[in-house]
């Protein structure tokens, strides 16, 4: 029998209950007491996922996992946010000073503490991944929702973007190494290795719920998540520094990552020559890259945040409904999309043609806008009348509510919500623009138009997608048996109650053809909800591809440039957009979520 | 018996199990029923609180009530989020506008935006105060934990000076009535009744858990969040703006709303003259209290989000711990405390005096400055040192983690974490700008210092208030009377385990003598704790007093203007230091929250 030394509570005199059953006063466990306890419990966890029943009283066992538990997450918890709060302010004030002051802090001291952060990151998810491999039973819970497919997959496709992107840097400022610092070249080195350990840490280990170590893991993951956020800081201010060193931002248009290039002199020209010739060729190809990298970050930033709230959770695998994706039951909302995404393809390879060729025709250009305006406003209209159908459908809907807690759901909801603030961000600021202008002229109309549907897509999609989580999905009903044998009647219903199902106690033979006859076929309120899922979806995609990809009308049409200074509308744009191109991609896996269920 | 009419899941046909009986196939209450029962249950609400057995079947009730209020829950409180995120976000692109672009959007547009706002806000204020009053049974639960004396004293006390800011304002602008708009006068007079309409509204219905109407509720609760935000934003940026608006600041010091305001001219005395001689004089005036008004929001925002989180929660009434507020237990640390206040006092008078002189004594200046960083140096290390020793004995401690769900704690936490930040990045960026300026002379080694050790004390204080909210409180063990009657050892036992409490089965009389005799004597952990957590308390008092009335060390000492232009410091410093102030408060409040539980 083990030994649990208690102390009482009043006296801190030790007695010990358990083991002598001695008479002693009202006692508790003591905190270093519970903390065995909780190691114990750790390492007990057996292979098929059950708390071993240890030598002590189960139920002291029981009733103490509880406050194991809560207090584990309190202390870890807190101490690891700390940390991490900690890092993104001074992140956050080293940035500035290296934006706003060019002397004393420049970005070599920035680029020092992000690869101290990195190289502490790296260390970190190696050892988590050398542990976890040895100790094979040290992830038993898995949780099915952490890290879906879409954004492993995105976390990867921006990776290798990001990979091409430091090679790219390497090779253009190994060219200045003569006259400048070697932090340069030694970045972008570190941050490739740190990409692909990354990269492989997060592909492999998402869906962990940590249970061994669990405080430093807390500890760890908020170091990730820090680093990376603090990464992603720096990338939008040089990006938006980059775009705002023109001195003169031209009258019309090509602003962005365009003709501009050859005004850019940011990196040091003045002083420091490169030594080989293709340098600007690399820095050029580079600033495309940015913005995968910004994508990238943010993709890793929301993993390291599910695993680290995740950490501990005694989560049971994802119980797969046994509704399956069966296309053939809808037909008008995936033409619909498919004509849709193809429309967008065509209208954006074309605005991306006009927008790109070296010419100054203005009227070409602002054709080329109109078009892409056009586009974007029809589709944002579809969007908002089916999500409107959606939206009605629901409240007609005799789903139920889901009535569990479920904290994978509600950090989708809040991440869902979160994100779309990006998109909501661009647009209120170029309806106030726009409206200011006083909407002349038939690109400004349009532009306000757009940003007023978008407005209203966004709030509509937002309660579509988490109405839809938050309903029960359809069961297919077993249809009952039915005998006249009474007994087995009585067999039935005593299947049907220990199944918890809410059936009726006395089904009836007549009832019971008719559930078998209705089975197969789709209700037609099913039926729209999902003939609108799969509409949305496709649309989604076609929104996300066309900013992932480069349209930037936000630059190529000036009213907002004008408006607010452009250092301004930089800003906003690059910290809006890589938000709105991540809630277009998190709203397309809901959707499917949706779709799935309804 | 009342008539439920239930659709059939699959079918789509009715089925009235309830009234007739009848042989049904498997169904659920339809979402409209369901409606239906949870006007029901709302009105049945009696006046003990408990939800009345309606004419249906009890279990039915009681099982959809679960279903009722997860489903409010997400609906309307999903509407009234995105309506807040959406004024929000169009008061944010509208603030940008007017900060950054003179021409065409003016304070003017932004105010009348205000105004729509304010109004509506004010109108929905009087419809739930007058609902609330007619219907008396309206409101049955209320969230002991909710809208606390400081928080709502306070509100009360930045509200007069709000007030007394906007007759000042009215009386400044009255004079320019002939030659501007005249919705500069308007908007004053309409915060004036703003102002007292929500300060009632808080003080009399902060405590509500609203049952009636409860998505109107959530919407005009959201309503109140977003106008309080919005007036933040702008609250802020036109104190930012006033003080970027003095062309060249003085190479030292005296730039925070002192001998500089004669160079300020930033109401367009240009072209327009005040038509009465009294004007600056009011203008100045009312620029000393633009901080209490930016506080008064922020209270209010934290009122209002409070509010809209107890919407439908069916809290019990808090029920005060047994413990009682006894000075006499702890001794030095009141004392220490008091000392640290009085001090602090004297030195900042003699600051505020020196600062405010308007003779160009430079030296007598930096004594100044070095005296009030010398204080904020003690005051900080006295605060860590002692916060750690809290800590330790936390970690010694051995109390119980409190394992219940307790919704306020959760934001009670959230808010200080949240309010923490403020102070955090004042301090990071200071550290910054000091540690790049090398730290040379003494007065910048102070403020490094000083930096250094105020994120060391917050992070600390942090981790000790949440530590100690999350322990259960000491209990007095009433001592059990133990007899040798086996009876009525019995009857004790059995109450013993009625009460839930943990105690040995077998009480001895031996260990009962000894609970008796040490009962009335704290532990020296205790006392040690309650000694700590007093002077906290009272250092955190000094710590709001300076800031609060008008010490800004930050402008009077130039490293960080010089470091970061002016108008980003600026920014750090009038976005920081309001959720700085609030924190201290709400430490205060949390501090004698651990001091009465431990």
């Amino acid at each position: 029998m083990r030994t649990i030394e208690i102390m009482c509570l009043n006296t801190g005199y030790p007695c010990n209950c358990l083991t002598t059953g001695n008479p002693c006063e009202p006692c508790r466990m003591t905190a270093k007491d519970r903390e065995t306890e909780e190691d114990h419990l750790s390492n007990n966890i057996n292979s098929t996922g059950q708390v071993g029943a240890t030598q002590s009283e189960p139920n002291l066992t029981l009733a103490s996992s509880a406050v194991v538990r809560e207090r584990g997450r309190s202390w870890g918890g807190l101490l690891s946010g700390i940390i991490s709060l900690n890092i993104l302010i001074l992140g956050c004030a080293l940035v500035s000073a290296s934006a706003f002051n060019n002397s004393i802090i420049g970005s070599a001291e920035l680029q020092i503490f992000l690869i101290i952060l990195i190289l502490l990151t790296t260390i970190w998810m190696l050892y988590y991944a050398i542990y976890m491999s040895v100790k094979d039973q040290a992830v038993t819970y898995k949780d099915g929702h952490a890290g879906p497919i879409w954004l492993r997959g995105g976390l990867v496709l921006f990776g290798l973007l990001s990979l091409i992107m430091d090679i790219f840097k390497i090779a253009s400022y190994v060219g200045y190494l003569h006259c400048d610092s070697a932090v340069k070249v030694a970045f972008p080195v570190i941050q490739a290795v740190f990409i692909l350990v990354q990269t492989y840490f997060l592909w492999i280990h998402a869906k962990d719920c940590a249970q061994l170590q669990r405080n430093i893991t807390r500890c760890g993951l908020m170091l990730t998540l820090g680093t990376n956020l603090v990464i992603w800081m720096t990338l939008v201010t040089e990006e938006s520094l980059h775009q705002t060193t023109i001195p003169e931002y031209p009258n019309k248009t090509k602003i962005y990552g365009r003709a501009a290039f050859n005004l850019r002199a940011s990196y040091g020209d003045d002083k420091c020559k490169c030594s080989h010739s293709s340098c600007s060729m690399f820095k050029d190809a580079y600033y495309y890259l940015y913005p995968f990298n910004i994508e990238y970050s943010l993709f890793a930033s929301a993993m390291a945040y599910v695993m680290w709230k995740n950490v501990g959770r005694k989560a049971d695998e994802h119980h797969h409904h046994s509704v399956k994706f069966r296309v053939k039951d809808v037909f008008l909302g995936p033409i619909a999309g498919i004509l849709l995404v193809i429309a967008g393809l065509a209208t954006f390879i074309v605005y991306e043609v006009e927008v790109l060729k070296d010419d100054d025709d203005d009227d070409r250009l602002d054709r080329a806008l109109m078009m892409h305006f056009v586009m974007n406003v029809v589709i944002v209209t579809l969007m908002s009348v089916s999500t409107m159908v959606g939206c009605v459908i629901h409240r007609l809907d005799q789903r139920e509510y889901v009535s569990e807690k479920n904290p994978t759901r509600n950090l989708d909801v809040g991440l869902l919500i979160g994100a779309s603030m990006g998109q909501f961000i661009i647009s209120y600021f170029s309806i106030v623009a726009t409206a200011a202008a006083g909407g002349k002229g038939y690109l400004n109309g349009l532009n306000l138009a757009w940003g007023v549907l978008t407005v209203i897509q966004l709030g509509l999609q937002n309660f579509f997608i988490i109405e839809g989580l938050h309903r029960e999905p359809f069961h297919e009903e077993h249809p009952i048996t039915v005998f006249t044998n009474p007994y087995v009647l009585e067999a039935s219903r005593e299947l049907s109650s220990l199944e918890g199902s809410d059936m009726d106690t006395k089904p009836s033979p007549v009832l019971t053809t008719h559930t078998l006859s209705h089975r197969p076929k789709l209700t037609w309120k099913r039926r729209v909800l999902k003939e609108v899922c799969a509409f949305l979806l496709l649309a989604n995609i076609i929104l996300w591809i066309m900013p992932a990809f480069g349209a930037r009308p936000q630059f190529d049409h000036d009213v907002e440039i004008k408006f607010y200074k452009f250092s301004v509308w930089a800003a906003v744009v690059n910290i809006g957009l890589p938000f709105g191109i991540f809630y277009r991609m998190h709203s397309v896996a809901s959707l499917f979520e949706v779709f799935v269920t309804s």
